[in-house]
């Protein structure tokens, strides 16, 4: 273990996702334990063109397993995707003594990482941050679980209210193109019906519009209820707002959009991801101290593992088809024929 | 006491609000101890143009005080406005034997409490219900304190994601025309700036806009940090989606529109909401036994009491003046310097 | 206003509220404006002791308006109250120069506040913060609104597993020697029985406990239903674990007891105490500005005021007496015959 | 198909869990799909010996998704366990022409339906449903990220206050004979200590009592800050309470202990519980179909399977042992040195 890293970099980067503090304090434990130092840079790859990072030691990371955010903030950086911004980066690196970059992030972040590969050849760490959960290799990403559970509670919030007036919802949620969101939310909701990447396509677009005109009228006539509809966001043009345009306008269908939003992206994490993130900052230290390189840090059936970074940012992660089939084939048909 | 009402129809009308199902319970409670018998109608007035109650005894409302919602359920009744209408709900209360008629919702309900005594000589009770607490002549009603409550924990997360990334967001609240919403919440929030029809008219539209735009660009340069302003529903053309636009195409400043929404009207009331509501449904029965008639239950001063309903719609109430001033002076000022 | 105070000492102490930090941001922002300097000393009245304060300035309380707990932390301080401790006190606040002292806190606090007068001839000025509410000139205390609301949710999951299981539960509440929480609490959730200062003596312990048997049995043969009976603590001896014991000695009536505990003090504030705090805090630096010295920070109907220090701690603050009457004699009675 | 079952017995039995009622839910709609009826029997195992099921159509389990407890309610049942309530139970399920039982419950319930199988022949199904997640063969439980979620806001709370007093806390949670619940909340809190099954032996208590005190003592030195100490019920004789007095009486350390209770069982599930319940309830309709008997439905690597249930009762789910060598080896030891 001879060559075990020193001085670590860390940051975090792209869209910032519930739990990424609790990965932050994890690394800084294990490395802590393994007498490592740990030098945050701040929002996002920026940071190592800033040059402006801060020895992160225990009292650093005290108490922040709970926040949401991240302490180390996030930013785009378009000058980090040039030649010149790439050198500067590992310029930075090398100023700084780090033998190994720790990236908390997604897909995006990883390219990024593998960019930075040409011109700097310390170690180099992902761990899945996101609440997409559209990491390929990894059952969970940090941030995913509390997104849905915050999705669920404002969703609550307005069945109770559309049950009121007997109103039709369309709640547009984040997921950017992948319907993990969506439909974990969908069946948590008991949203009558669901409208992803999975099972719509934009071609479909004239019959899809009637198909939902003809299910709420006909749920409409047969019971007095509720009906909420949930969409992806970047599923259907022009979003929730335009889909409930489009049911008045060609079907005199009133119905209400909501776009759920940035809260998705914000709040205390809860049990599951905190658990993750801390399970993932201590399997990357670990990982970098077994030697390991261009490696996401993942959980596949309940245990950690390593996947490379290249095979991570191939393919999107594919939703669990069980969940997509039951709701389409029992749930959703079922759901509206309750008087 | 031999003239107490043997019968009271009781319905819920107008937006619904949090804390609607515990004024239920609480008038079937009260009711049951006095050997009153309550006939619930469903859908607002509409209730009493369908002529289609349900006897509401203690099973019906138990455990109800805590969730959302109406179990009367609520809507609009464009019928109940014509004297048709009025004569047919008059005609039902009348063939259901009912000797007063509770109504729990906000002004325009009031107002329909009012129309009906042309045309029938019960007792009417109004029981202030809306999550907007404009309602003159009593403290505070029924829904305002959940209201506030979900939209600040919706505001906080999107703090998180505000900070992570400093990004200034314009956060549009429910309140129909009065601010009662708006500043609580943003005071609460610590939100940068408020915009609300205390502090704003439309006629000074341009010249606003100049000022956050100053305000916004000036907080920018001088600190690393996040700026969120929370603005009324109608208080700007176009809403906050529209404040963005322009601040984004007149000054080339970026910001995100988040429309809270819907979900300000659901949810598990919290506790100042069951316990006033509780407190006003027992107080309706009791008025309705003291021989009191076209008033509305109120709170002033921690105490419960009668204001007649002529006097509760003729004026929309006015905001605390400290909260504002508090604001406007000092809070919004300071806040905008923070380092 | 060529006297108004240069640096103001501020202080939390006593138990912790949620609202505490809330109230110390306002203080700092006001004093800001004002351009005065706040120190704030750490541990309650041992700050005073130890001297070694930390300058609030604007980033200090960034961000700290949601957070429970206090920043300033807070702890007993028994040498406060000698002699000697309070000249080292004084003593402090000459050496750094302050003109004012701020004390956060309860009745406690505030009667260690009038004995430091007569050491030290500054001005002085008390914040109510405390959840139990019992300050008598204020109609609320920061804290109060945020720990109801932490008490009904709990025991709305105790609700859901005592209805599965048709089950007896005996909540025991915080609240010291009032029952401002426990009879809120109590009608918020529906509790089939409430039991506190204002409505039981312990010299009716063998009668109430009978009262209570019977009640139960009766309850149990006519339903199936739940009985949740919330208690204040220090109310019966032994508190609920012994109340449980007893009822299960004496009647053999199973229930479970469950004390709440400190989950009563923490947790992010409410809107409610937020802004009662903010309010406070900058009506406490308005109130040095005008001279004013010995006096509680207060709010009386919707607005704040100043109450003498001496009166604000001579008595405990009453509960709202119609709350107790209309559960003691309608809600409590009726409740309890739901089928 | 021409042997799919006809008409359905559902019962929920053991300690009731966070997702049961969606787990209900989720039977009707599939069965409803299928054409096949549920029976409802109330009471646990009880039902089947009182024989006064309810039809459960669609409109019965309309919105009970997201409800706590159980809408069938549970109860023990020491009858079942004789020779002749298998038999009166096998009588009702005859006469009430039910092809088939599910049973919603842990593992108790599970072994009372393979003793049922000797007096009964119809198909039998297991869903998994307790928060203690100590069923083996499956990955989780319905029931358990409720609890988990449940417990860390309430520490969340506690930590509050403990860090505004520098405070030590033992906080006990539920979990039976397994740690699952104490290890995954320890980790997601944050808590300086965890005490549970895997590791901690009643036989090392009085070593493990002088090592928290010694660790606590060295924590309380070195540094200002909070203590929490996590342990699994049945795992210190005497519980929290006693831990807490011993530390007291041998070490005269001071702590507070809460033991959290029943909260942990209730509340509105969380969206994992929600879509696992969901997924299963499908799952075992579909099982149904299929021909299956004796099995428990399970959740594998995000995959529904079956197990049979003489296995799944065989052995306790162990935990899993990265998240136990992870806090053991460094969480633990690095954050008791947080200054």
């Amino acid at each position: 273990m001879g060559n075990q890293p020193k001085r670590i970099a860390l940051l975090t980067s792209g869209g910032d996702a519930p739990g990424m503090n609790a990965a932050i304090r994890a690394v800084v434990l294990a490395a802590h334990h393994f007498h490592i130092e740990v030098l945050g840079f701040f929002h996002g790859y920026n940071g190592l063109l800033e040059n402006d990072p801060t020895l992160l030691d225990l009292s650093a990371v005290n108490d922040i397993i709970r926040l949401g955010g991240t302490i180390l903030k996030s930013a785009r950086c378009p000058q980090f995707q040039t030649e010149t911004g790439l050198k500067q980066a590992a310029n930075t690196l090398v100023k700084q003594h780090c033998d190994a970059l720790i990236v908390i992030g997604g897909d995006g972040s990883f390219a990024g990482l593998l960019a930075l590969k040409q011109h700097w050849d310390g170690q180099m760490i992902g761990i899945p941050g996101t609440i997409d959960n559209d990491i390929d290799g990894s059952d969970a990403t940090i941030g995913f679980s509390t997104a849905v559970n915050t999705a669920i509670n404002a969703i609550d919030k307005i069945r109770d209210t559309a049950n009121a007036f007997e109103r039709i919802f369309i709640v547009e949620l984040m997921g950017r193109h992948s319907g993990h969101i969506t439909f974990n939310v969908g069946v948590a909701c008991a949203a009558e019906q669901v409208l992803s990447f999975e099972n719509f396509s934009a071609d479909n677009r004239e019959q899809k519009l009637k198909q939902l005109a003809q299910e709420i009228a006909s749920v409409q006539q047969t019971r007095h209820n509720s009906y909420i509809l949930v969409i992806a966001e970047n599923v259907w043009p022009g979003g929730a707002t335009a889909l409930a345009r489009e049911l008045k306008e060609t079907f005199a269908i009133d119905s209400t959009a909501c776009v759920l939003g940035h809260i998705q992206r914000g709040g205390s994490p809860d049990a599951k991801d905190r658990v993750i993130a801390t399970k993932m900052g201590v399997a990357a230290v670990q990982a970098l101290i077994n030697g390991e390189n261009e490696v996401m840090i993942a959980e596949q059936n309940s245990r950690m593992c390593s996947v490379a970074l290249k095979q991570a940012i191939q393919h999107q992660k594919k939703i669990n088809p069980n969940l997509v089939a039951a709701h389409e084939n029992i749930l959703a048909v079922t759901a509206q024929n309750q008087c």
